[in-house]
């Protein structure tokens, strides 16, 4: 079998301490790995103290060839990967191939930003105390980053911290999930191939104690945690003088206007309510529906769903599979029957079998059962109707989460009043919330995070300005 | 009586040749001026050659000051103005009103341009050629500006012209309309008391001569000119190095989709085709209503342009009045009746009576015909039915003229192909191609002109970017 | 005695608890007003929630009106206020008539930037995924803002928060210094007048514990705070969900380079160390000038130093008054003392008589001296020799803050380095670290601080995007 | 023999015109190809005028992947173009090598562009007039351009205005040099494979005739010229309502400063002074030395030139070989002679030797003389000195050209000097005027050229702006 060892500033190392990564399908273990522990991340951190000035005067040049080497490289390996990656997350293999593209396209578009980072050049005579001078700012790395990725994503969402870092000039500590370190591991080994200047990137799967270290060691200046909202908002008040960015959970909404098209509608829903098993930060939980429309929404949305192919991750025409494991898949299933227990109808599913949840469609829910309020990471959507355009900006705005919402209409007036008042950070008009290309501006308000990913937003909030002050003449 | 002198480079001058201003109302004289010769021309460019270095290097505070102050004033004698506006244009005098007010937010929005001149900081290790070098962009002004303006808005496309000239740091001599050179030589009047150096500033009402000098003239940076087409495009041939800025006529159409909110299209249809007389370069001269809203919307046309009010300038009360000139007035006359000849049909109006023409509404036109081909700069507007959204995009692309266009619709799927597909500068939804704030960018493309304006984008064509690349170490 | 009514979201009321505010020069009263407790915290939180909806949707030129409104307002009663700001915070008169000339400014630079909100366009079709997609970025205002404003610009430290937060749309509650409430409640006056919606703004001095509670509650968004580090950091930690701008204090350096322009380093020195008793976040506290000058500079700075007229702060021609309190005095006395203990000499001064300290300059001081490590917030000014730019850029760095530095050189080479290497957010090439203009990007790194400030930078850290995603066909 | 057929709009096609590609080292044919004729434009232009809709409306991501594929496609073949471009232009084999790399970093720049095409959200809402609007600017392609290469870089200069076009959605014909049409047939062999729409691109060597259509033709919407200056500014006047981008030459000047790193500036200047014979539009023609520094310069500067490898173009260690024909090394050296006749004096070099001309150093020259006055593109420098910087720049400014200045210098005044005066499109610090970097903005004032090149400014040029006015409610 093989061993994967972590890598820490340039190094692959083993540890003490040996971490076993199991195929949530089957149960049967891809590979082993090490969790890092303090010492570990001492090293890492010096090593990426000492890189610091280097990786701040990298010219754009070396930070375009590094990053766009990565991204052929990830070309190159896309399937190999795309099956390390189905087998650790259990995610269905075309996804797992849409994952390593959009990897791809982070790097890609990191390479680019790394030619165009942020600067500002300004006239500063607005009164006499400023004639004859003028001001430049230019951005400068904030130092060492600390990445926290989550389990569902953990390529792409670990690429959305790595990259950007790269591009920006910081050194950067990816902590992965505990249970899908693998392939940010194969990435570990496709950077170490580049001119990346050693220091710069550690990946190390942690124990609890040296994670909580990545909040509060002063040397670290920025924290980024994708994540449960709970234990982010934890971490930003523990984090110090760091820098800090959230990309959280919520509860994402769809509106289906009486005027929408229902085809696209229920299309797009399919993809946003059942991918992955609705393991994703942006799953469409809540889809409401025009009374008028509201009957034939549901059927057609039955049908599409009952289409749907179970199967292991590895193979390529599942469309769907297990949860990433049985306590969620519990922890889904206790919640839908909360649910019912209070009113809630399901219209399709509702079973769980080990860790795989029956892709479900219930109704007649209310907003503060469980599986409305909270988010519930699962294959699961409740669909409601409302009568007026209004009243459904409210349904979705009643939630303390804001993420994104999807609404699909042909109308300007009701497309002009989901931006102004949806209270989330995206919306998505005729596709769902779960629409996200890599360089967009990404990001929720309310409870659902704090700052803005998406490559070149990233790479801003990586950054500190920095004021010149000059005479034009003297 | 009074006599106006203008305005060269500072002085108030009288010259050889008076120039006598009437009310095309009533043919009174209301006031007496001057027509500069080749010698006051002369004069002009020699003072604004000299103090060229001056105005390069006022810095940000006093530009805004003495375009703050010139807002100001205008402001206080802003009825006295309109006044004297109505009664040189022949311009009901809540429009004039209006066109004071528009002046003062073009120098208003300068000013605070004058602040922000554009200005680029961009890194240039993009290759190893480039290692350790960094750039900047400053932007100087081109140096001597001459600016045509019409007589339709004497004052403030000629403020389209003064205001970004001083925020850019130009000396410009304005040509005003022979018609009305009054309002113009007023704002001289405000100007002269500024702290703007003398110099960068003149007033001349030309002879042709004269006037054919500032398109030929190398001393003479840039040409802005706002006029008819035709020459217009003759002036850019014979404009040797200089830049050109070409701010010329249309045909403008707008389109009432099936689903477009009725009363306001009328209500705004209603001022985009017979506010001062159609003699607007973004006049509505052609509504393309869709057929089944096409009687209802004819029939509310009708009706409110009986309810218009005819009557002298500056009379309060007036919506409509007489055409800058008798002249005119027959040329619209003749291509109305050349229009009927032809097959088309009068829905309202049609008549002349000495200079003052109708509100005219006629239907069954063909595209060839002048009062659709041409611009009319008259109070005629054609309404013609379509089926199909694409229909009428192409009705409105049917023409050598390319300024704006307006479509009323509440459709997201119209909206977007109006945009993609309107071959003009600028498309505006819900409301008519007349519309215009100051600081948006408004030009023509096909033979509707060449450049943009708008206070910033004005800005931007009066001057000239120069890079600096400079070490970042040495 | 004049009683001042704080202000709440509207309505000017008393509360149960006196606060009198005293002139540090002559402990003479300048006036009463009163301290706020939580009952009109809560008050004003309501009010201010109510008007949200409201204030998002206020259209630029609403608020560009409000915000010039003020500007003027406070334009003709610049001699009353700056009279009443140099009373309360012992600030020599004609300081205090600087202060406001720059909240003059603040407010129409904010006018102008409320046309200006940060807005973005932007293609999404960078893959397949995105086809036919574009995307708007617009800023909305976070909602409700805690201002927290320290004594020593109690006035334009304030309208640094206030300003921005209307120009953005957001409500904002100000805390002033106990000490120093009264201008900012003048500055209540003139808004009250505008038509600025009730609610949206709030004046409370408060006690302690209402104070806390600007920090923790979780319906104010965002928290924004200038004052000492020691309690910015720990607000930090406190702040919940909400954003934070903390600007904080230092120890800011100046670096005189062998070739500077000694007359111009002194003069511009003698303002930056001395003004306002050196009670100022960019105050010069360390002066590091080679050695091949040292001994010219030295004895020019002393010279001007001496110069220094001591006063009233209300007298026109007082150059050096009081400082706020005398327990202030004391401690700046005792770190002078426990430096001269460790070794260091002084030059000039050194002495305290009540709260006012004379203009000290030392020398031979450490690094480690709370004279140098600690942010002084006095009238004294350690210099230093250098041989080498690199030591000097290194005598700077080695420091726990970084706010702004000065630098004053011919050399590229110097320049570049500077901005290179000096970790602080500012760069004043030819200038001292005291300078600031209004409108540019103000603020520290390292301990001094956390965002921006300057007009546009703060209206972007009081806003949130959001991105609507659209189709482009459909 | 190898025949290039020549491509027209999709097709490569032979004409009834033979044209034989020399060498201009030994006169031997490199290669054979055909003159276009009216009738290959016309179908040319027929192909362009059909495929435009399509390219409009191609989505970036197809944009980005034609551009990326043409850039992979030299890098693959760069020694093999570089071989063919060595032999058409006489270019020395390295700096054939060097413009092979260049083009390919255009095109890569572009790839990253058509992904950045300019885009502005602006608020409307600056008065009551735009209340409840906001506008979208998107930029256009404006169809079809014509591009006029020149011989000097036949692959650079092209892919300038190729890659661009491509970025930008248009149409392109190009029009190589008679004499150097093979490096931009091989470029049209590797778009042809790539899934450009056919009728995008066309390559057509011309005849006069054939050529000023391009001119003409109402049917192009752009020409793009680099070339004469003479030639340039005649097209701008028979231009017709196009759009012109000029690229002229020029008499580029250095100014060696006092303070200046001598041994760096040497180096520089032999690259600026000699590279190709000075057959570069910003070929270093003038320097100005510093009296101090000025013999210690010219030393320096004769030594390194008697250094440079006389050879065939295609031999990798040659450094200088012949001009592109006798003709015009035969009028380099009568503007030699000429300007001795009047009393400049030789330092090195000015024989002619058929169609080579020696590296040559003159000084003692006067601005009026021709070597001086006008673009001299061949191996010819003048060497002056001065006693004060702005008598230097005096020098500089007093041309009837303006395209880019070198600045040796570490004075932060001398810098500023140098950007505020010099009256040129860019002023290079610390490197020579020849320096360009392919992104960067480049053109000339003056008599230099009208317009900036550097793909991402290209873009900008080759697009028209077009607004949407649309509400955000309704």
């Amino acid at each position: 079998m093989q061993a994967y060892k972590i890598y820490i500033g340039g190094e692959f190392c083993p540890t003490n301490t040996k971490l076993k990564v199991f195929n949530p399908f089957d149960y049967s273990i891809v590979a082993e790995t090490y969790l890092a522990g303090k010492d570990e991340l001492e090293k890492a951190i010096e090593k990426a103290q000492k890189v610091k000035p280097i990786l701040r005067d990298l010219p754009s040049y070396k930070k375009y060839t590094i990053l766009m080497q990565i991204a052929n490289q990830l070309e190159e390996k896309r399937s190999e990967l795309a099956l390390i990656l189905a087998r650790e997350a259990g995610k269905p293999f075309k996804y797992a191939l849409g994952e390593i593209s959009r990897a791809i396209q982070v790097f890609t578009v990191a390479a680019e930003e790394s030619k165009r980072l942020p600067k500002e050049y300004l006239s500063i005579d607005w009164t006499t105390a400023g004639e004859k001078k003028e001001g430049l700012v230019k951005y400068f790395p904030v130092g060492l980053i600390a990445g926290i990725a989550p389990f569902n994503f953990p390529l792409n969402l670990a690429a959305h911290k790595i990259a950007p870092a790269i591009a920006s000039g910081n050194a950067i500590i990816i902590k992965p999930a505990r249970s899908t370190p693998l392939s940010v591991l194969e990435l570990a080994k496709i950077i170490h191939q580049t001119e990346l200047p050693k220091g710069a990137f550690s990946v190390l799967p942690m124990d609890r104690e040296a994670g909580n270290q990545l909040v509060t060691d002063e040397r670290i200046n920025m924290l980024s945690f994708t994540g449960s909202p709970k234990v982010g908002w934890k971490m930003k008040a523990n984090a110090g003088k760091k820098k800090i960015a959230l990309e959280l959970g919520g509860n994402a909404g769809v509106i289906v206007s009486e005027q929408a098209d229902l085809d696209l509608a229920v299309k797009k829903c399919l993809v946003g309510g059942f991918a992955y098993s609705g393991q994703v930060c942006i799953h469409v939980q809540r889809i409401m529906v025009h009374e008028k429309v509201f009957e034939t929404f549901v059927d057609k949305f039955i049908s599409g769903t009952q289409m749907l192919t179970f199967g292991a991750p590895d193979n390529e025409t599942t469309d769907i599979s297990v949860m990433i494991d049985e306590d969620n898949a519990r922890r889904v299933e206790d919640w839908v029957n909360e649910a019912v227990s209070e009113g809630a109808k399901i219209l399709l599913g509702g079973k769980r079998d080990g860790s795989f949840f029956e892709p479900t469609i219930i109704t007649n829910t209310k907003q503060e059962m469980k599986v409305c309020a909270l988010e519930i990471f699962g294959p699961v959507v409740a669909i409601e109707k409302f009568s007026d355009f209004s009243q459904a900006i409210d349904m979705i705005n009643d939630s303390e989460y804001g993420l994104q919402a999807g609404v699909f209409t042909n109308s300007i007036i009701e497309m002009n009043h989901s931006f102004n008042e949806l209270e989330v950070g995206g919306v998505i008009i005729n596709d769902v919330p779960t629409f996200r290309v890599d360089h967009m501006p990404y990001g929720g308000i309310k409870n659902s995070g704090f700052g803005r990913e998406g490559v070149k937003y990233t790479i801003q909030e990586m950054m500190e300005p920095r004021l010149l002050v000059k005479n034009t003449d003297y």
